[in-house]
């Protein structure tokens, strides 16, 4: 007996195509008052898979949040006691550094594996991860690795996070020095954003976010930049409503990219919604993190706007009303590190260089978003650095007041 | 202005619902002599990506292939040299331990990322992994979190890394004791089997990959069973066109279960082609990896066979070809370590707390896959544990001869 298998060549017989198409489902809820007792959100989340219940859960806390709610582990305890039926803790919640530090320390994923262990968390188990977006990098990168991936319920407790880096497919921690070398994409199991965190951030964390939306409007939706516009104010004396609507409509247009664009795991080199941030990771590199992720996309943006306008892809009024909302927003548009001597290539602290890890990161060819109107992103393959020093220039004199906008 | 979002309760606004789909395509080729310069498999990969070259490829090797292969770093410097517009070897190979010492030292999945940080390689430059199953996950766990996945081609040189382990989309290491516990569900670029290596292989290596071909002809074609079957003397005797068709008729049937299950990455409970894979994972465990991989399948699907039969879902006279079958290949059917004395499950080795692992690692509810016949494989939720103790001391029967089979 044999077998019916074609002969290709000498060396080869005829290969097999393997296409595997996986969908990931879920779902991004927004409340407030998450551990209410009344508030069944996370009850139902959990109630929704049908499975066997009680469910375990492991919560792992972010300690930068937790300084703020000290009551959250009480809260967490006391709402699993009640929904016990449905979910029940396996473990003491974890708590780990907020920010960067979370994603800097190497053993961090480990310790979160050992818990995931020692808890006997499966597949079908839930890992809450509550905190800013460095936590939910860390805990999904954690998560997505034990057992080839623990169901990740997100709670994302600031407005990047709420709005953009807690809502999408992706995670990741830090290593030899780089941002997010080691990391995954691992879609979460669920998003619950709760509005009340968002009143204890630091107003610099509150702005931060922002830029985030800023940027997704600027390249997708006029509409909504223009809402930012005109909401500039609102959101600088930390109206919640005001803040609300652009967390929703930016994680809005955040999903449909990723749903829409035809490569949510990034295999090919096209990132649209890393407009303004090829600057805004070297700044924060250079800034050694000083400068918050959302602070420096607000640079990016500016930065890669200008460079739009001087290429002639974008108006001269347009270009202004960009620069004009991120500074009614609160937004530094230039840093020291930007300063005329760093900007030699064969300088190590220069920006440009940003470009090549950036392009490495991504891999393939360089591919950066510009501007060609406030609401349409273009893509481009090759970068006049001279330019860009001319744009870098103008946001010297612009944040210096050395050249004044006008009002729009 | 106010964007318009709709209220869906006190606490919450509309849930938004996201739905991401990801697919993933990959070749699977078959061939001799891989790095002859005249074959050209290798370099047609690389140069079907339509990106700009040469392309940075980082190659990590098997030791215990290496033993076998010295010239291997030689055959495929000169390759990468004659195909040099195409390839370009970034640094010298790593060579890894081959066999599970692969997965079980958690600081090489962290040289791996250090290399490939050394050698500058991007999201679209190439992991070549040439080794055994073992080797080829190990390397798979490394490249799809670096940068959140550089390409991967496996080059698989065991008969059960060529025709399951190595063809997949999973990857994994040993932590915690437990096996796969870390690990990532990636695809691979491209997968690259190479007959010739097949040479080498130790007996036991030979053999132990046969046992995941009977694996899934039981569950899935009766016809490829039949083959099987009457080829058993062949494939004792190393012949090599036997054990292409069965590498080929395997992979094909593991490649469609995976694209056509509807759950390629393992979100539910049902994993059909894990059919023995109880029973075997919880002997490598107790036998210290003594047993091969697919020697302990074989055990495993000896003993999922007898249960059926026994709970009258398995006929009488297929039960005994499926055995005989297995006899015939050389595999053996019972191990002390399934002795009486450790059937209890307070038992600290009993056999049967691997229900409980395997329900732990696939999360869920428990769910095994039994025979109904050759080729139809049945699930089942619960388990009978006398009538797999008697199982057990049938298998025990027919390994020393205690009981005869009839020859079919
Ligand atoms: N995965 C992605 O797709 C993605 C996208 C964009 C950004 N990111 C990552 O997100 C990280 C930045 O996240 P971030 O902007 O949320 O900041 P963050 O996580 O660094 O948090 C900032 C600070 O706020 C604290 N904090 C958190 N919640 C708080 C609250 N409600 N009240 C008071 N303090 C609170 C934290 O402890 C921390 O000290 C970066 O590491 C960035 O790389 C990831
Ligand atoms: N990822 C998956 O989907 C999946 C599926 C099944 C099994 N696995 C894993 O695969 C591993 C077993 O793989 P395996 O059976 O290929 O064995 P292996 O990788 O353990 O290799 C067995 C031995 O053969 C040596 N070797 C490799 N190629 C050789 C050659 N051509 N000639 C001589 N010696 C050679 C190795 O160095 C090793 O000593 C296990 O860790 C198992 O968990 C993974
Ligand atoms: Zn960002
Ligand atoms: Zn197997």
């Amino acid at each position: 007996m044999v077998l019916n298998i074609k002969q290709k060549s000498i060396f080869n017989l005829q290969s097999i195509h393997q296409s595997v198409s996986v969908r990931f489902n879920y779902e991004i809820f927004f409340t407030t008052n998450l551990f209410d007792l009344k508030n069944p959100t996370l009850a139902q989340v959990i109630t929704a898979d049908g499975e066997k219940k009680p469910k375990k859960v492991v919560a792992i806390i972010d300690a930068g949040l937790l300084q703020y709610w000290p009551d959250l582990p009480q809260q967490l305890a006391a709402y699993t006691k009640f929904y016990a039926e449905i979910l029940a803790l396996a473990v003491e919640p974890m708590i780990v550094p907020g920010g960067e530090a979370a994603k800097n320390d190497r053993t961090l994923p480990q310790q979160i594996h050992k818990l995931i262990e020692a808890a006997g968390l499966c597949r079908h188990s839930y890992l809450l991860a509550i905190g800013g977006g460095a936590v939910l990098d860390l805990v999904g990168y954690a998560a997505a690795t034990a057992h080839r991936g623990i169901r990740l319920i997100r709670i994302p407790t600031t407005v990047l996070a709420q709005n953009d880096s807690g809502i999408g497919v992706k995670n990741g921690i830090n290593a030899f020095g780089k941002k997010n070398f080691l990391g995954t994409f691992a879609p979460p199991y669920a998003v619950i954003n709760d509005l009340n965190f968002l009143t204890t951030l630091s107003d610099r964390d509150w702005r931060s976010g922002i830029a985030e939306a800023v940027k997704v409007a600027l390249i997708k939706d006029a509409r909504f930049f223009d809402f930012i516009h005109s909401s500039s104010a609102a959101l600088v004396s930390r109206d919640i409503e005001a803040m609300q609507q652009l967390i929703y409509r930016c994680a809005q247009l955040h999903l449909e990219h990723i749903a829409n664009s035809g490569d949510p795991f990034e295999m090919g080199s096209s990132r649209p919604l890393d407009f303004g941030h090829w600057a805004a990771h070297r700044l924060e590199h250079l800034t050694n993190y000083n400068l918050r992720h959302g602070e420096a996309v607000a640079i990016g943006i500016a930065l890669d706007s200008t460079y739009s306008f001087l290429l002639g892809l974008l108006d001269w009024l347009e270009w202004q009303r960009i620069l004009n909302t991120l500074l009614a927003l609160g937004f530094t548009l230039y840093v020291p590190e930007l300063a005329e001597q760093y900007l030699q290539l064969e300088h190590p602290r220069c920006l440009f260089r940003g470009l090549i890890e950036f392009r490495e990161h991504l891999g393939g060819e360089l591919t950066l978003t510009l501007l060609e109107n406030i609401g349409q992103g273009i893509e481009v393959h090759e970068v006049d650095l001279s330019l860009y020093r001319q744009a870098i220039s103008l946001l010297h004199d612009v944040e210096n007041r050395l050249t004044l906008l006008i009002e729009s």
